[in-house]
């Protein structure tokens, strides 16, 4: 039997959060690393801050400074947190890695914080990682039955106790011994003494990308984290690669058979920003695409194309383009709400809502409207959307969503509720229509979700991305799913 | 003689600054109050909340709960503040007003926060304003003269400290003895033992409306503090006119000639939400017919239309749809910096656009892109939007900003900087065009702006409204002008 | 009709309560000011740090540099507000003036937080004040009346008010002015952009010294304050004496008639630290032969003398040299809860109490005791502490204390409880004897503490002492009683 | 080669330490458990406060509630982290275990907090440790050789680590295996999901007592943590034992061949409080007589018998009573600053001291004195007390001291400095003298200590405590010296 211990966070405290049933085991994250500049610190917390929509919760920063690593973790946000010169001071050297996570349920308690550190007979190794892995359970198992103590519930420790036990002399060697052991999605810096190290999984779902600026190198997790600082992409990490970035130079070494790449289609959906590209292909344009696909697929008669902001927009920019109906900014976004604010429960949602978005009723009165949403994940802020439209005088509602059906949850790093919370996964489309109060109502299809990638179909035998969400064909094993049944192996809050 | 205290700000202290000097005497703000509601103080958090645009360095709430007055006062947005159940349920009453100030430069002094109160020999009198007295220091010496001690240096306190001397019984008549002494731009919202007061400078320069929700009564800066709520807009204050509003009803007087109302044009430009109706026109609509008017009067041929986010996103739409140029969100805005990042000094600015802008090079590269923007003041920001333009590969960069040039400083509540930092009070167009380094730059011309406002044209005997940083055509006396010298009478962080 | 206002405290934000009817209008202080030092506010923050026993609540120093004054006020202990080097800093100049308050009842609030500033037409003048008026509450009415805004509920701000409003042009005359209006008890340290200020009441009742340092003078509520930097005693400041330290020196200057001296003797007893001379007469001597007095009215056989620690410790050495019985440490108090953990209930002080004192009992196991307290308030404590040395296995318990009976509520600066909660006040000596579970009680009597003081009697003519607690015969007028009741009148927490 | 990670601390973040040559790897601590109480970690919070005097940097409870361990670990005093209702409600369970640390240099960096927690295969185990533990760097260094993560550079979690490697079965087994791998000083108290249980080392060097209230049982570091609560002292732990508290009952174990039991000798003289009765002995009671010694062996004539307060009071108070001098508190202490205020420089430490004590003058001026304090570490104190004596009068100073001269630093959980900064270790007792500015000095010969405690003589052969500071006779091996150095295997803070 395993015991759990629940440390209470407090101000001005430290506080772990043991719970190996909680259901935030799982978190979308975001990435940074850079080797060699003599302002290491400050360039990973600028690259943190333009990933910051991948992760709300906290951010770390570990640097090396030649002798001794330095780290700072903290709660909030990266601009609150390592804005301050004393704080960068204090993160010296020339190398350091970064990491951002989601936001929780509002609470203060600082789980399972990243990067992890931990000395190795062969030297110091901090990791941060972005991804999910799907056998971290029973690794953990075993660690603790063969005596090794487990400091949080996080599976990036798992990772530091592979390394740590692996009988290889040199740290890469141990690393990989570590990666060959776990199953699932990830993207990964790493900061030794001599080495900043990028590793993404054999399929590539989480995104990782190479930069340079000056002659540096510098992993992401996208794009943008590149353009903040003027860095220049050099190009993604592969699925199954390991990049080594040293005093010497960048080292590739390939840890898993070379197969297709099968990155999460969700990335360029909602979660990576719009002005990143992604395993090549810009989000935004694909975005934009999407809007074009589902004007086709589901054309209306109607006065305006209205997003849901923010992430709504560039489909519904496509959809106008393509129908000719004039895009007009018929809900304003308040700026002093942002991701951030999700709540725990259904009703503070239902408040969350009203303070973040609000009608521009001069511009939708009287108005036949086709409202553009990126998803529909529980529906319960679509209904509140459409019923906020209809009282500012819409005379009609058509709501058009810019993905296909959610009917299954992800297991790779994004949390998403239980299935049976999942509206696409228990009602039909007439159903979701009445519930959520909407004129009508259309998804993008599969099919047309791929060719807005710019592919003529989806390959059923070796799809080109993994659409597990939509179509429940997870591309990876799924070890600790019988472990922890499926309630505490995946949830997550709505994607609004 | 004068002397100062500088009172120094802590964590968890008191910390009030005395200087006269401070380059922060007057600051845009926005008001909210509600009377007879049993969740009074919640409902103003909402609509402070709504009107966070207005000022985001601090908010404060005063109820009354039959029979003593509740206070919380603090630095921060209101929803760090003021979303606890804690501290609402202290805020007790059925009556309350509350206040929202400007972002200060990073520092953690509360400077004159509002409301303030003071209690007078016929009872207690909270009072909130926005806008600016411009005989505020006149009035404040003749006080000190005369015995008072004065504990902010708010212009406000002089309201206070007019309304206590006054030897009128009524506590209304003493507020409006109070008004009649006072010169500027103000609207007020004030709370006594029995009445929520509300009022609007003589030339209305500053908005304040009058909504509705079940029967009560309420007052706020901007409509959109009204639909947060879903409470029904009623009427704008008038020019010249108290609302008093108590268990008796609502009440009008007038304490000011009749003569046209002369509100500020700036809220229309730049500072009020696009989703709000002031003055009867939807800010909106004005800011999308800009668009069409500089359309009309600066045409060119380009690719795309890209706003700069968000403020000149409607008058881009408008411009798109004059000219049949494609929208395109061709600048991302990272959610995470919003107005609130202002900094202190040139060099932290610089660094502060990379952070809250990038660009989205998919959108933009090869193209030639008509950029909008909603206003240009020191002219710092545009040179490194169009530089950022240019380097995510736009073939050409025209800049078309969607007011015309600000030549003259503000006295009425709203930060610019001296005369002298004000780019077009000191450089031609050509000059502005190369300092920016776009391709072509344009402004809306006075005429264009009056007549997107609905007007055939200036009435220049009478202006519509005010536009004294465009004419330098002062509406009020500017007493203390000659007390403070121009350079401490008026400055401001640029309007980004 | 006068409302009142309610500023409620919370982290990192200013609070102010104007509760007209609170429990703590009265408080115990200290002051300290000195005057032409380069490190003024750190010799400050030393002379408040050995004050500290005068006042836990909240600490503040102002100081004026030259041309500016600067102000710090914090809830809190000295050493932890104004230890920091940073702090101090802030505080410049060759002048400053600080404040030691009492502790509240646990809350944050900064309350009538001191030394209070106020803008003169004549220049600017802080205040910092040690007693209480007995007409305040009188003048603050006639001062509201006529127009001024008061932004506190201390009496020191009725001083600030009575100085601005004065027609007299130089600020000492104004300063003289004010104290001719005000009746009660007050030691004041005053700064002004020219001068430091000291004055002590017409009867002298709290305490106030003149000390030096290198030819530079400071002003002292005890001559400890001037140990703790090794400054030389030079004078008690008079009774009806201003002193006003400048460039020029020192000047005396009187501003009411010469009478008697009439002390308030509870600072031998009970409040003044041991160590400090007061008036002449060492408080430590004076305990002891309080000790000796108390052993000659009331001897017992017994084995050993214990003290209630700390301030039973002179008394009970007295005791145990008079009659021969051994001192004992039988009481061991524990040094992380300070005369600091006043709590606000009957219940919590309970709780307090055990976890401040513990019974030594290999000192106490079968022996029998003689107790000696300073004085006895509710008897709440007492009770406790008998009970403990029971259970502790002492065979007798015999309760002397070193005070007469309080019967009286002070008024005067000292929070004492309302009358009929004095143990004292509504018990005869067996009552108490049987509440309190001693084998035997008995108070010092008036002549034996006059002896103890070293006055042959009392003069009942002209009280060399005022002893108003134990006899009711009240120095001044009480002209707020009337007004405010005696309930609101005079409260204050048990002494111990 | 081994890396090390500096974990920065800052307000509301956690931070730790893994500085591997901090001078701070050794600490005086005291520890606290009850088990079968429905208010377990309440009663422990109060315990930790009468154990208060054996830690101020940091406070930490584990509970356990039948199914979850809850943790909260903070810093700074008991009373402030651990006093409020909400805390407390949230350490949920029937069973808990507390610890309390030593104040470090001022900084806020929670080093090695405790209890520490781990997951083992048989169950949770959360451990607090008084002592230091003499192999615990040679251990650590095999564990990460063997793949093992330490998070901490606590000596504790080596145990945790020995427990979760085991092979045993049983969790007592787990830990059996440890407490036998380990070398040096300890008293443990830990916690399972079944049982409370306590540990002393083989030689019983820091002490470990049994309580019991009301039916449950209780370990607490001293009796005074028994008192504050009303409990029963039922036993002392024995060295080489292990209790198990569960809801069977106690048990008893050994785990380590009976040998006469060897405690540290300086609990005695400075440590422990005096109210509590370690090893069967009165604290206070062999304090007196070691004054008595004192007296004997160096007599002198004089005035007054004056105290260093806290710790000197009984020392001098058997001087005082075998000489017939009269005790006098000829110093003050100024209770605001406690044992907490040892700052980290030489330089501080003397500001210290005179903010901490004052000299009573009235009591000392033209006196020969008797100045008796506990122990000479570095001196540095004595000279500044000497010379405050001498400024305030006195006519002369003999200074006597409460212990042997201390000549070898302490390398089981008392901070010493290195030897080179003993003054006894470099000095000759003119020389001490002659440093100090004393009339005369001496100390208690070691012959003299061992009859204050009761004995005939030191049994050479077989000593009857660990008197390792006095002569250099460790009871232990020291494994680690050979690694570390005795630089950084040893210092602490004077003793004052």
């Amino acid at each position: 039997m395993i015991d759990r211990l629940m440390s209470h966070a407090a101000a001005s405290t430290d506080a772990f959060n043991f719970d190996l049933d909680g259901d935030t085991l799982r978190e979308e994250c975001g990435v940074f690393g850079i080797f060699g500049h003599p302002e290491a610190s400050a360039i990973v917390a600028l690259g943190l801050h333009a990933l910051q929509h991948r992760g709300q919760e906290a951010a770390g920063i570990v640097s090396f400074d030649g002798s001794v690593f330095h780290s700072e973790r903290r709660p909030g946000l990266v601009g609150d947190s390592f804005s301050d010169g004393d704080t960068i001071a204090r993160l010296k050297g020339r190398a350091a890695i970064g990491h951002v996570r989601y936001s929780t349920t509002g609470g203060t308690i600082l789980r399972n914080v990243q990067p992890l550190f931990a000395e190795l007979a062969s030297g110091g190794l901090a990791v941060a990682h972005n991804g999910n892995l799907t056998n971290a359970l029973s690794i953990r198992r075993d660690l603790v039955r063969d005596g090794a103590i487990t400091q949080s519930t996080s599976d990036t420790e798992v990772i530091l106790h592979l390394a740590a036990r692996s009988r290889k002399p040199r740290i890469i060697e141990r690393f990989i011994d570590a990666l060959q052991a776990i199953q699932g999605a990830y993207a990964i810096v790493a900061l030794t003494n001599k080495k900043l190290i990028g590793a993404r999984d054999p399929l590539g779902i989480r995104p990782l990308v190479l930069g340079e600026l000056d002659g540096r190198y510098m992993l992401a997790s996208e794009t943008c984290a590149l353009d903040i600082i003027g860095a220049r992409f050099v190009r993604d990490i592969e699925n199954g690669e390991i990049v080594v970035i040293s005093e010497e130079g960048i080292e590739s070494i390939r840890f898993a058979d070379a197969v297709p790449m099968r990155p999460c289609i969700f990335e360029y959906i909602y979660f990576a920003r719009p002005d990143s590209v992604v395993n090549g292909k810009s989000v935004y344009g694909v975005r934009k695409a999407i809007g074009r696909e589902l004007a086709r697929e589901a054309a209306v008669t109607a006065d305006i194309v209205v997003p849901v902001p923010d992430s709504g927009v560039p489909a519904a920019l496509g959809f106008s383009q393509e129908t000719g109906i004039p895009f007009e900014m018929g809900i304003i976004r308040n700026h002093y709400v942002g991701r951030t604010f999700i709540q725990p429960t259904q009703s503070v949602r239902e408040l969350g809502v009203r303070m973040k978005h609000s009608a521009n009723r001069a511009a939708i009165e009287g108005k036949s409207i086709v409202l553009v949403d990126d998803s529909l994940v529980r529906g319960t802020t679509s209904v509140k959307i459409v019923r906020m439209m209809r009282e500012a005088g819409a005379a009609e509602v058509h709501f058009r969503i810019a993905s296909p059906p959610i009917t299954y949850p992800d297991f790779y790093g994004i949390d998403t509720p239980e299935r049976e919370k999942l509206l696409a996964a228990t009602h039909d489309l007439e159903a979701m229509r009445k519930y959520i109060g909407a004129d009508s109502l259309a998804f993008l299809s599969i099919p047309g979700l791929y060719r807005a990638m710019g592919e003529e179909a989806r390959n059923a035998a070796c799809p080109q991305y993994t659409d597990h969400c939509f179509t429940g064909d997870y591309p990876t094993g799924l070890t600790d799913l019988s472990i922890a049944g499926p309630k505490r192996f995946a949830m997550l809050a709505e994607a609004d």
